[in-house]
């Protein structure tokens, strides 16, 4: 019986392995024989650290809405109205326009928010523009919905900026759309206003929407502060994704969000929308419960919980940012200023026995039982990205140990 | 610009409305001046009804997980292991072999796992095999995963059962599948053993699995007790779609699963089983802590409250049948057996001033602000589908109203 074979015809397309299965693959190569403690700087999900919970009044507003009963069955398949309309409110605090509540639409996580905005654009002979180093569920989620990925490079040397005469030179007429991460992931920047207003006025000159992952969305702690990509909604159509997730540190609730920031109209024709909207019908969606709990969950969160977790991210990244700098091998073209996690050139000729990212990351998870993701995984060959949200005694001892191993890998200089 | 026009490849082969869609223009419908409540007999969504409401330990399972505060996080995207262990189990009580936790994959609802099945299956010029009258998600979702669906008639003489002679005449060498809803959506029967082995020789001998959408698994109150399909998963492979949706009456919860039922291993080969999660990883998911709840749910969860839903729905089931049975131009083919709804056909001709099943529908939201889904909304013109699942006084009520509408509107006999 052959059933099984059918449908391989992406498979060899897949040359992206997610950050999970390379986590899992490195977490395998972890030595239990060594005596240390397992200390994973690889994943982007904090409540893995105590340090990083999310606010009480979160989880006090999900188990109301369960217990009322009253939201144990369907919502409409794009959102509750109240929660809709919740979030187009909060997203309007920081835009020169106001949201309506049908710009929104409710996804499970900001991961579904990518499938939604890559499927709507996907066409036969489609590209999009993705960012490199990047996100590698865009690629994986592009090879899904047939759409061909063109990676444009983000600039270290000028603090990650979109290289936009690279856009320009692969945009052609089959260019649906251009992604922007920012705050970045995996490398920890904040664009400034000036540069978000150019790549607008790049995207408008290529008759494309932009992307605006903003799942970081306010987690900025540098000299910029978090602009969202929507502000330049009226020079260009923007689609905002975005969740719960990392400002709230609720991953795993899977409340996310699909926003067309576009108040000139010019992505949403009936047709759009109503293609759309049949689109949601096919998705699962997040818990009806979860969506009721979001207007309060906005309404009463205090500032004072997003300064804390700001702080806090602030000192990890400090500590980052000054351990990394004391090893001679690793270099980090600018101090993190936003999100999770940061980007670091490995040196690998300054190391004797060490042939690439992969190999370096594989021998620390053996011989220090720390994680850390090569930079392959978010394309970027002989870079690290190392996620700073972690307490920070488990931070400072998981790059002091990067520090020796490094120190015990490098290449003795032979004086003559 | 042109970017709100792109993809619009696939709009023109949207003939399908979706269920909610119809239901909400029947709604827009209802005449509020007519001075009479509103009874939906529309929506499979027993939450509506103060009879349908879940088991106290399934909201406080919920409750429990999230205030542990260590499921905030992600979980593995295809699930996390506890749950498939669980679900494994669960599904195993019913089968001649055991499921291993690995055969389970955790949806966001029964909807996410139709997409799961027909994306997987889909490959260019693939058609997929759909009963009529059926579920119109899945042609929707067949659309957007660029699968051509062909239909083959469940016969109402013979208790719904498949036509399969149909089925082998429409079968070729690019059908992928085969979809079987049992207990019946939406018409409310159960398969009896035999026929489910005749369904699944058709299918081994046509070398297509069969998708079994179980979604109201175990809801059967009539002759035939509920049998899954996986029972015969050593003839064919069995692609088993179940959630805790209906039988636990949580369908905002989006908990569900996809199941390779196939103890042969005839499906699942490791490039399928890795393209698979490779899949998982795009799709959004159901939250964490609801899944952390699941084993608990199906441990705590008392026989005494499965059976009380049973008896509500097999009373309810009576209701309808016996108060449709006294309208002369509506005939219902058989007893409701199983599911919540079932399929009555209506004598149109012997109207005399209603065109057909969508005329009919409105004509009576609008009169008697009662909501019932026009069968051409399932795929069966001049029927229409009453969901029983309410509770006895309003379905007593909304069909006492349908009895007069019909009554108003039966021809009168001229006799000569």
């Amino acid at each position: 019986m052959e059933n099984g074979n059918v449908n391989h015809h992406e498979m060899d397309t897949f040359s992206t392995i997610t950050i999970k299965g390379t986590l899992s693959l490195l977490m395998q190569n972890v030595d239990e024989q060594n005596g240390k403690r397992l200390i994973s700087l690889g994943m982007g999900d904090p409540t893995l650290y105590s340090c990083f919970h999310t606010t009480r009044v979160a989880g006090e507003s999900v188990v109301e809405a369960l217990q009322s009963e009253k939201f144990n069955g369907y919502s409409p398949t794009v959102g509750l109205p109240q929660t809709r309309r919740a979030i187009a409110e909060y997203l309007s605090r920081d835009l020169p326009y106001k949201l309506s509540a049908d710009d929104v639409f409710i996804t499970s996580g900001c991961t579904q928010a990518i499938d939604v905005a890559l499927a709507m654009l996907g066409k036969p002979g489609a590209n999009i523009l993705l960012p490199r180093p990047g996100f590698p569920i865009y690629e994986l989620c592009a090879t899904f919905r047939r759409l061909q990925v063109r990676y444009f490079d983000l600039l270290p040397e000028k603090g990650w900026e979109v290289d936009l005469d690279a856009v320009e030179a692969l945009a052609d007429q089959n260019t649906v759309g251009l992604v922007v991460i920012n705050p970045g992931n995996p490398c920890g920047n904040v664009y400034s206003y000036q540069h978000l207003q150019k790549i607008a006025e790049t995207a408008e000159k290529l008759k494309i929407p932009v992307i605006a992952d903003e799942v970081y969305g306010h987690l900025a702690f540098g000299d910029n502060p978090f602009i969202p990509m929507g502000v330049f909604g009226s020079i260009v159509p923007v689609l905002t994704l975005g969740s719960l997730s990392k400002r709230w540190i609720v991953p795993g609730w899977r409340l996310g969000w699909f926003v067309t920031t576009d108040p000139n109209n010019m992505y949403k024709n009936p047709k759009t929308i109503e293609r759309m909207k049949k689109y949601f019908d096919i998705l699962g969606g997040p818990a009806t419960f979860v969506q009721a709990a979001v207007p309060r969950i906005i309404e009463k969160t205090d500032e004072v919980f997003f300064r804390k977790t700001i702080n806090t991210l602030k000192q990890t990244a400090d500590i980052c940012w000054d351990m990394v700098n004391e090893i001679p091998c690793i270099s980090c073209p600018q101090k993190p200023q936003g999100s999770m996690a940061a980007m670091m050139k490995v040196n690998i000729s300054d190391l004797d026995d060490i042939s690439d990212d992969i190999d370096f990351c594989f021998r620390l998870a053996k011989e220090e039982s720390v994680i850390i993701l090569p930079g392959t995984a978010v394309g970027l060959k002989n870079w690290i990205r190392i996620t700073f949200a972690a307490d920070p005694p488990s931070l400072i001892e998981a790059l002091g140990r990067l520090k020796s191993f490094c120190e015990r890998h490098t290449k003795i200089l032979q004086t003559y």
